[in-house]
């Protein structure tokens, strides 16, 4: 009898279980639907459409902007929930627009112990201060913590830096512009940077409708005799190239976005040593890779998206911007969790003993465990479009990494893939092969050209590699 | 030998500390003449003089813009660290202008336990997501102590409402006016709110010089026939009155800012039923009291800002209104941190259960402990205000809370205390007596009020009982 009851509730639950999967999916779906239009408008409303439409920080809002199609919502579901993909995948729609919150988790796990913060309700009640930091609500703990990676990794000068941490990078961003633009000036501040840009860039800096700055589009289109902020991606999202400013005006502020320099995507070749430096080590930490898909995903892209947060960081080498950028995060958060920095602090000291030679013996180095997983995925990738003719890929030359020693091209977090031939329209060529990808002109760039993310799952990943060769025009 | 060991050691100490104690003196004098100064700056870009200068989210903001003067640095120096009241405090400048970090402490500690969160940097990657949720950053967790609070106090509706999670009431402030401003007007928003008026609200609408919203001032003196949002603070933040809507025009649409109706501040009638309601329960937590003073007061105010910051929603009727300022924050800060979200979550569930009649037998519940509080303060402050002809506070009506059943006027957060006779410059006359206060002018009121901290530390508020009544004009 007993048996026969763990059957039937086996059974009973089975059901169950299948009925919730299809609510799911339908709510996602309708969801979507009506979050795509609410964003369709937005953008309508801001006269911009290249926006919001990446796997970075905005990915969520992104989907939400750009993917609304029924296809797309079954592959961000196919994708956000494995069951979909059992079938060996012949038939699914890959959504390659995001990442993969498991890449690095392995790692993680092993770093449990060292990384693991208890706090309580009646805590952080010290009245210690480091009042002489232009930053005050930088957690010292925090700022040692950067500024020992950094050191590890050689990829930034710290010193005669000022450090402010900001609420995720998206504003940081938002900080520098309010820092650099002038608050007395008839006309908003010009902000440019050169096509193929980072996609999320226009809407941070038009939502508001700011009299105070107004993106101005592609940096190597701008010819006005006017002061200009130019954002410089390096490497850059989404082409993984290596970038230096291209205006040649001397009105000009640089603000140089570095998210990606970190040595699993790209050698490391000296400390970055310019005037606003923007950080973030989600993209090191493989913790930008859950911030993926649509629906359940976007929880995903939550839940560490606390990490990829307080992992956001400028080195600011003038104090009065220092100070406005600080401002700004007064205004509009009132600083920064103080338990999130803790825990960013925690989790980039763990990087850097990862990376203490004492501490290789028993353990690879994050960068070592996360650069060999990225050089695996780039040989796969490029293996697969030479067995054809209709894509390619950039060529990034080799170069000595000076943190590693190894000698490697560019490993981007996303392929800037191009389709070669007649096809005009990659995304839509893409799309009817069933790969989901961010076309072009997102990145102010050609349409021949896709962003496909590098950090989606295992399984995805590998149906990619099958469908690319395949594909025939 | 090795007690005469110890006994020169402890005096080195005792040097050591003292050299501290005024090195951090002179450093926080110095930071914060440069603070004020770049502050200074924004404020007149911004053609605006009244915001920024009170004990709210923006208390480290409106000194840096409001205390400037070597007086007030040295009080809020002293303020900020303990020993310099020691000496029974004739002498010494108090300031009013912010509360008491360890005012709700011994509460928080008995609570150590419940409240106490253990996360590890492999966690939360999690795929469950409640996708239902309009705001889908929002934890499930932290949904449900906010709903079960309100619902426990009895101080808002939740049925027919969705939450929208804020990293502080200043951005859920700025997530409402994205909300709210039409994106493809003529012209911005006018944003009002009737004088007295919480001094950050201008600061807030304008330092980004939106295109969507502009500040517009006083409620009661707004006559355009134009679209309005109107502020309504109830109870109000600086003068503690119950406030209903005073704009008398069709085109308007209104935001409650309830921060204040909590059962330990005002008698609880009935629960708010608006359509834009935004909470924090920092303060009434006390956590607010903890964002104090300058200096080394300033990471206090941080120490428990993310508590504030997590603790802030707001209940929103309109989907497609809580849609949009689910948006401004994806851009703005890419959702909320988790962790937070979850000490926040566990925080009102603390509170929660100190009110459910089976804890009361061995725990006092929250808020009569932080009633208790309030009541002497505010008995105190009357009796010292008797004293003298020099000041008045305002009076309140009795009223009969539905929550504790007592019958009480409200105890508000702040006291307006008002100049009788012919000081017509109360903040002034009081600085002269050493009194630090903020001036009615900075919430566009009558420079006849300041409004006085009452979450203040113990020992300032007992020098400001004594000193009150000794004051001769």
């Amino acid at each position: 009898m007993a048996d026969f009851a763990t059957f039937v509730l086996k059974n009973v639950l089975v059901v169950s279980l299948a009925v919730n999967m299809c609510l799911i999916w339908k709510i996602s779906f309708e969801d979507e639907q009506t979050l795509a239009f609410s964003w369709e408008n937005i953008r309508q409303k801001l006269h911009f459409h290249g926006c919001c439409s990446n796997g970075e920080e905005s990915n969520g809002i992104g989907k939400d902007a750009h993917v609304s199609t029924a296809t797309q919502i079954l592959a961000t579901t196919s994708s956000g929930a494995a069951p979909f993909v059992t079938d060996g995948g012949e038939g699914v729609v890959i959504n390659l627009d995001h990442g993969d919150p498991t890449m690095y988790e392995h790692f993680w796990k092993q770093k449990g112990q060292e990384t693991t913060v208890v706090t309580s309700s009646w805590q952080h009640i010290s009245y210690f201060s480091d009042i002489k930091n232009v930053c005050w609500f930088l957690e010292p703990g925090l700022m040692s913590a950067i500024t020992r990676l950094h050191k590890v990794v050689g990829n930034a000068v710290t010193e005669g830096r000022h450090i402010v941490v900001g609420t995720g990078s998206s504003q940081l961003y938002q900080a520098a512009l309010f820092a650099l633009s002038p608050h007395n000036a008839s006309r908003p501040m010009n902000v440019v940077s050169a096509a193929p840009f980072y996609s999320s860039y226009p809407l941070m800096t038009d939502y508001l409708r700011s009299g105070l700055h107004k993106w101005a589009g592609d940096a190597n289109e701008f010819s006005k005799q006017e002061p200009y902020i130019e954002l410089v991606t390096s490497p850059n999202n989404p082409d993984g190239f290596t970038r230096q400013n291209v205006v040649k005006g001397n009105k000009g502020i640089l603000v140089h976005d570095l998210a990606y320099y970190w040595p699993q995507y790209t050698p490391i070749l000296l400390p970055a040593d310019y005037d606003i430096m923007l950080f973030t080590v989600s993209k090191s930490t493989g913790h930008a890779g859950t911030r993926i898909g649509i629906d359940s995903s976007k929880r995903k892209y939550l839940h560490l998206g606390f990490i990829l947060k307080c992992h956001s960081w400028a080195l600011v080498k003038d104090r009065e911007i220092a100070k406005k950028m600080t401002t700004f995060i007064e205004i509009n958060t009132i600083g920064v969790s103080k338990d999130s920095q803790i825990r960013a602090a925690k989790i980039l000291q763990a990087i850097s003993d990862s990376c203490d030679h004492a501490n290789q013996k028993d353990a690879e180095t994050f960068f070592d465990y996360s650069y060999k997983l990225m050089a695996q995925r780039w040989k796969e990738i490029r293996e697969a479009v030479k067995k054809t003719k209709l894509f390619s890929l950039p060529n990034f030359p080799q170069e000595t990494c000076t943190f590693s020693g190894r000698t490697f091209g560019q490993l981007p977090a996303f392929a800037w893939l191009r389709c070669e031939g007649e096809v005009d329209d990659c995304e839509s060529f893409l799309r009817r092969n069933k790969i989901l990808t961010r076309g072009g002109k997102h990145f102010g760039g050609s349409t021949k050209y896709v962003r496909i993310s590098m950090l989606s799952r295992e399984n995805e990943f590998k149906l990619l590699i099958q469908r690319l060769p395949a594909i025939i025009s």
